[in-house]
């Protein structure tokens, strides 16, 4: 039992809704109330997210870890008492890092704390030396002359990244992860560093995926922590400064993945999906990214469950596998689940950290957002607000909602997400045990009602 | 030239100082106070943090890159128009990390953020397995029988360290960092760790130089950053827990040292002493420790150089070596100047972070307070106030001050001090200029009012 819900009336969940649409009745409105209540005095999430974390700690796409996982997913979800629970195996190929090390060489040898970006090449034995070419942005170094003036060198984009809440900067940052190593390979140049996709400014390197163009020269990459891009541009102050970069890399052509889907059946073969993605970087232990939605969801699913009332829809849920490198769980899943995606009525994945949602932002036919309004009339006591049609789903809903599933995103408040993202400093002492249960309340009212609200997500198909 | 002067008004420095002591002239608080004034307006303290941690970085005791700053420090001194500048060598015994890892074994295999504490002997070749036994204390560990209860375990101490804003708290947290590997040796253990010596949440252990007692067995020792503790705390609910740590290390019986001395000099032999320490351990640059105080008194000494007055006394300026293993340096230093100790009439050293100084604590002669008093009413506009008259001076100023030397404390708020400390983020971006300026403000003023008042800050001799 949780003792204290900060910032969260009981009182105010109690409230009749005003001005349900239709598709709502009164009846899955007030259980959905209920499960909020309950949501909030439960401790599943928490402990979910907790045993995961230390049971398992970090569990790279494609590892044995991350197969450990699966098992512990298994075990986990038929103890609570979800049905159908198995997974649904895939293969991937595999990247790891054995060691990474950085180093000014001259004018003034000391260490750098980098760590190299999922997919970069090793460096050659011994590592790649070169003197260091520096831009201030990724839009820079795309601007340079195609000649041969980076030959050699090794390219450093110095790009700070904006804090936002809603994550609106990411785009814009992440470009450099695989932008600086492509471009730079194009203009000759023989590994390319960038600051950490990140907002703290603490020594501790960001890593995260980056893509080779197809056909290009495959140079290392690695990201510097903050204070070590700061330093290399105070060095480069006082004139040319010449990098070490060693990385060795461990590379796999075949390793098997998978999803883990339990389900609280329905009384039709209708889905509603919530999911999180099981995969973590390999440097934290995933507690943030993405132990917490892996909690979230699995809390928010106990608590249906302990309603003993089933639900119109099955209410699947789903932990995806390599989420990290490339979305692959998810597209696994849409794969393995092609023939039945109409009946996939809608879906949201939690994966953006372990911070309260603000708002509920739909993607539904233009003629349903009624059903939007309503559900968030349901959430408001949680301090959701109502946003806009625009909503993603989350990263592993990408395709799904490419394939015309209806989605939502409860957006949670990134302010800090991106300060411990990807970081060794993603463990489980940052989650907020009243932050992750306000998230199941929300993921369990609105999995509640859209598994019994009447009718479509989606318009209408066009009369031909 | 500095813009904004946060928090300090320059027309309170102008206000004359009241019911002065006869031994502090008008002439030479006036002069104080213009110290003052132009501190705040000068860049040289922060230029010379960042010059030392930009070219020379991490300066580990002994090292090729103590050495490096030494020959950094004489040409800064000189270059900035000190006197008498040279570096008094001595010999010490060397330490180094070469690698360090640990790793839970079982039951859940994953990696520990760790790092080995100074002093620490090698793990043997593939390290050191063993069952985990924690203590919640050092207490606890201290008070265990001297049984076999211990025997080929590796010892736990999970104690956290209380925030203080005057590092009270670092003589009781300390203990651990020798007390934790000698206690557990005495029971058979085959090893140590402790949760780090710090008041951070972060991911980052803190090093630190620790001590076998003589004739003990020496078993490996290690600190765990605070979140890999709370991990293996975590871990421990589960059963016995297994952890392996593989630590190999260098050492030299014999290496060079040395402290770098500059002069102001005055019109007698008697001599005021400021210093701060060159040396820093080697996982950050050591700005904080002690970057900053060497900039600091560096800063000071450099606005009263620029007044162009001949002080009464020598103002002289250590940078001590080594102080991080064992205060080599201070000791080499009094050993040195042994026979000239009496005509040291005060010392004082800044090594206690970047903070501001919210007092000044003496250790005069008990007849000699008025001067203290008479100091802190110059520096009150700084927002300094008279504390006790029990300071110690600063961890330098230990051999002169049990010499019967007098010493000042001006306290720096170390409210944060010991989130850095010892660790890989002790670096230069996390300086804030405007409060070293205020640093240097004060042991400008400090330095000049010492130098002129008439007569002594030592209590007469008894009469036989």
């Amino acid at each position: 039992m949780r003792p204290l819900f900060a910032l969260i009336s009981l009182a105010a969940l109690a409230t009749p809704a005003m001005a349900q649409t239709d598709a709502l009745s009164d009846e899955t409105a007030m259980q959905a109330r209920t499960l909020m209540e309950n949501a909030l005095e439960s401790d599943v999430a928490y402990d979910t997210i907790r045993d995961l974390t230390t049971r398992i700690g970090p569990r790279l796409a494609g590892s044995e870890a991350e197969a450990r996982a699966r098992d512990w997913a298994v075990d986990h979800l038929k103890s609570l008492g979800f049905k159908n629970v198995r997974v649904e195996p895939f293969d991937m190929p595999f990247w790891s890092r054995v060691s990474e090390h950085a180093e000014i060489v001259s004018p003034f040898p000391q260490p750098l704390a980098i760590t190299a970006l999922g997919n970069s090449v090793a460096t050659p034995e011994g590592g790649v030396t070169g003197e260091i070419v520096r831009f201030e942005t990724m839009n820079d170094l795309a601007a340079a002359p195609m000649d041969d003036s980076l030959k050699g060198k090794i390219v450093f984009v110095d790009e700070d990244m904006v804090r936002t809440q809603d994550g609106s900067s990411y785009g814009v940052a992440v470009a450099k992860r695989s932008g600086a190593a492509n471009e730079a390979a194009k203009r000759g140049a023989v590994a390319a560093i960038i600051k950490s996709v990140g907002t703290d400014t603490f020594r501790r390197p960001h890593t995260g995926t980056m893509r080779y163009i197809d056909g290009g020269t495959k140079v290392p990459t690695a990201a510097l922590a903050w204070p070590d891009a700061e330093q290399l541009t105070r060095a480069l102050a006082y004139g040319p400064v010449t990098v070490r970069l060693d990385i060795s890399v461990l590379t796999k052509d075949s390793v098997e993945s998978g999803n883990v889907i339990a389900e609280i059946p329905g009384k039709t073969d209708e889905l509603v999906v919530i999911g999180g993605h099981l995969d973590s970087w390999d440097l934290g232990t995933g507690a943030v990214d993405d132990g917490a939605g892996i909690g979230i969801v699995t809390g928010a699913g106990k608590v249906i469950l302990d309603l003993k009332k089933k639900p119109e829809r099955t209410i699947r849920i789903v932990y995806f596998g390599a989420e990290e490198v490339g979305l692959l769980g998810a597209f696994a899943y849409a794969k393995a689940h092609a023939t039945e995606l109409d009946k996939h009525v809608v879906g949201a994945e939690s994966d953006f950290g372990a911070g309260r949602i603000y708002q509920l932002r739909s993607r539904f036919g233009e003629s349903q957002l009624d059903k939007a309004a309503a559900m968030q009339r349901v959430l408001e006591p949680l301090g959701i607000a109502l946003a806009d049609n625009e909503g993603t789903g989350g990263p592993d809903m990408t395709p799904l909602r490419t394939a015309g599933v209806p989605v939502v995103s409860l957006s949670q408040n990134g302010w800090d997400y991106f300060d411990l993202h990807h970081t060794s400093d993603d463990t489980f002492d940052k989650i907020d045990p009243d932050d992750i249960a306000q998230n199941v309340a929300a993921y369990a009212a609105f999995a509640w009602m859209a598994a019994n609200m009447e009718g479509s997500f989606r318009d209408a198909p066009a009369a031909d």
